[in-house]
């Protein structure tokens, strides 16, 4: 395989393309950065490994979350995807508290229209 | 440093463990099986190098993140911590729509008590 057919991760460790790499069909060599990402985190022994160690089919898709998960302890090396899974729960818990307050403006407005009604059945 | 006081990382690697080993304070000896996850997803040179280029501050904190996405990974090799991020947002987007609802059903009891209000008061 010639040289500018590399993909990304040959490319980056600099070494020829093998026509059955590992990383080839989810590292193109149009976006370095990616490879990058993974390369810096995990190694490319390891982001190898866990791919080769999945069936074909589930291979995209683990690709995918390996480079989330290492794009965000690239950009927060501290709490990389984590800062992500607290925020969202403090989002969900916000949301959860909204709708307890809404359920219990609904049963008031509920039980006050109930006692208009009444009173009007009254008049 | 005796045998019996290596961390569990040391102990994993079967090395010494230093007086200064970077691993030590977040890895203790009682708890092999974090040290074994995020040996197995990262490599321990890769989480030293990690724990190493931040403050001594921040250090405790970022094991725990590199723990539990390692850990999140053994358990789901395809989406690791990804997948909780993705019912996270799906939770999110329930409550959202739930609070939507409710506030229509707001919406609606109000201006229906409003008309019974106006009604009464008419009679």
């Amino acid at each position: 395989m010639s040289t500018s057919s590399r993909c990304a991760a040959c490319r980056h460790l600099r070494r020829r393309c093998p026509s059955d790499c590992i990383f080839a069909p989810y590292f193109p060599a149009n976006d370095p950065h990616r490879f990058a990402c993974v390369h810096k985190i995990y190694g490319s022994s390891k982001v190898g490994n866990m791919l080769q160690d999945l069936p074909v089919e589930l291979r995209a898709e683990a690709a995918d979350a390996i480079c989330i998960e290492a794009e965000c302890r690239v950009q927060d090396p501290v709490y990389g995807c984590v800062r992500m899974i607290s925020l969202l729960q403090q989002q969900i818990h916000n949301a959860e508290s909204q709708l307890v307050k809404a359920r219990a403006e609904i049963a008031v407005l509920g039980s006050h229209a109930q006692e208009l009604r009444h009173h009007v059945q009254d008049i």
